[in-house]
């Protein structure tokens, strides 16, 4: 493929590996795979996990959720906490695949009640310490509240708990990641006992990728909802949840200008196509926007490349000597995202390296 | 109109208002006013600029030239450096319309005297102390080589020297602002000193919406290119280049989910629609990723509102107990950006408040 732009570079092989991983984890453990369709957004990625035999898809909006639905997939879990102005589009989208939705409080309840003609399943989002939103894993009585508001309503019906244990991100190792999760298990399955009456089986669904890729327990754990697992990128190797080679996407920036005196090289690629998304490199802690591997093979080069600086269509590499006599003007650099969800949104589709291009949900 | 998901909104009287502004101000300074569109990005507010008389623009990609190219603009500058990767394109824009580069290196003559069949204009790429790219305002042998590089280029015609003085973002007052812009000048003027020759008359453009906003002393200058001013955001106010009433887009985010206990409000509202730009707000340098207004008048509530969390559709906002009172679930709410040019790409259109939408390059 002849590049003359920045262009968001997939390898399927690498891509398809993560995916069987992460497929033949579930089944080991026994859990329901519902993989999180936000970091891809694309129609075409998604047709790798439907090949899978994967039928069950979680996406991060009703848009989201009508334009995988238009490529067949059938059963789908809106995991954000439901946006009552869309409620109309909710009833539409579920007269024509089952569909789940995530609740937490009276508000949206009330809402679909005035609204729905078709069954709607519902998860209750619950906050186990992430404390981005959800209700408490100790507010029994508001979860008891919500379950009977949703038990009395004509099309809603309780499926089970969700939650994502995102603080997983600011763990500072893998034991601390793993204490996450068990601690998000454990709270899960607490506040299930207190809710379930009778032969009652709710299910509980959890979705980070770190916990879902380094985690070997799952005891009480229902369904995994990992998105990001597909592509990883550099914040998941800072948590040393990948490896460099599990990383499956990258930004190609053509050079434009070479600043030899002070050790930098300015590529075209910026917040517009990586976003602004950091990771913290090295003792000295530099915040880079991303790093440059070699084109054969996606590797690092023996001499690290930062992305440590970022406008909204210049990438400031900072290089040493010797790679800044090996990379010349005109020379595409290929740029591992910090972020991978972002920099695929922002980029809105993807080409692999024979030139055939993958759609995404923005574009 | 009626609003159901995040929604970028335009307030054209406000827009044609900053566009008048500094119209009127580059024609008091006598001034070339090419103003970037990197900012919108939009054919349909750019034909404001053209029902005002304005014939002259600044894109930052030649896609983005071809773009308004094909909506009828004919006069237009590439304020990039140049990706020689896109040599042909450049060729094709050239045949069409008139065009300028940006250059500062011999590989970008060199590449562009093989390909180009039609004139082109070109601007050095100097830098005046930013640091980001741009042949040092020091480095006068380079300029002078490239110089005579171009004139001995039979398609290349040099129009002048081109700077974006992009540390005017990081001053900490007006009056640093102030004085960056003076030195821009001065750099400018006596480097163009030592490279004119005879009757040769060579242009000083200059781009930072902070010093074309504030600066009222131009002399020596030629042209601007401010982009940002069209919709100023956070950033411009915190560095007090515009006022809040200045700002002329907003997100309007739904209101999904209250946390009365913590004072965190969470809307439909994340970094796929805001971008990860931040402003520093108050003593306590709270991160801030937008900052919300009432509906009415896009002023600022009596208790200010900071949008202090992002994730990749979650914006978490810290109210205080008055503002939860009065903020309820379904809400929207109206979010200033803090980097508007970076926003406004994301959100790939905009809407005003009659409902009419407004096309991005983008989309």
């Amino acid at each position: 493929m002849k590049l003359t732009r920045p262009t968001l570079i997939i390898d399927p092989e690498k891509t398809q590996r993560n995916l069987r991983a992460m497929k033949e984890k579930a089944r080991q453990h026994n859990l329901i795979f519902r993989p999180h369709f936000k970091t891809h957004q694309s129609r075409a990625v998604g047709r790798w996990f439907a090949g899978m035999g994967i039928d069950k898809i979680t996406v991060s909006s009703a848009g989201m959720a009508e334009y995988f639905a238009a490529d067949g997939w059938k059963d789908i879990t809106i995991a954000f906490p439901l946006n009552i102005n869309e409620a109309e589009k909710i009833n539409e989208l579920a007269a024509r695949v089952s569909l789940n939705v995530t609740i937490l409080n009276q508000e949206s309840i009330d809402r679909l009640n005035r609204v729905l003609q078709h069954p709607v399943g519902v998860f209750l989002k619950i906050d186990t310490g992430a404390r981005r939103t959800g209700i408490s894993h100790e507010h029994i009585d508001t979860a008891r509240q919500l379950k009977e508001g949703i038990d009395h309503s004509a099309n809603l019906q309780l499926k089970g708990l969700l939650t994502h244990a995102g603080h997983t991100y600011h763990a500072g190792s893998r034991e601390e990641i793993l204490e996450i999760h068990e601690q998000t298990r454990d709270r899960l399955v607490q506040l299930r006992e207190k809710l379930e009456k009778g032969e009652e089986k709710l299910l509980i669904s959890v979705g980070d990728t770190p916990s879902c890729s380094l985690a070997d327990e799952f005891e009480g754990i229902d369904e995994v909802r990992p998105g990001n697992f597909i592509f990883f990128d550099l914040q998941q190797y800072k948590l040393n949840v990948c490896s460099i080679d599990d990383i499956s996407v990258l930004v190609a920036c053509p050079v434009v200008a070479k600043h030899k005196e002070r050790g930098r090289i300015i590529v075209y690629g910026g917040a517009v196509h990586l976003s602004k998304d950091t990771f913290v490199e090295g003792s000295t802690r530099i915040y880079g926007y991303g790093m440059i591997v070699h084109e054969e093979g996606w590797v690092l080069p023996e001499e690290k490349i930062i992305v440590e600086g970022l406008s909204q269509e210049h990438g400031i590499l900072n290089v040493t000597p010797y790679m800044m006599k090996r990379i010349s003007i005109g020379d595409f650099v290929g740029i591992l995202p910090v972020h991978s969800c972002l920099t695929a949104n922002l980029m809105g589709g993807y080409y692999d390296m024979q030139g055939k291009f993958y759609d995404h949900f923005n574009r």
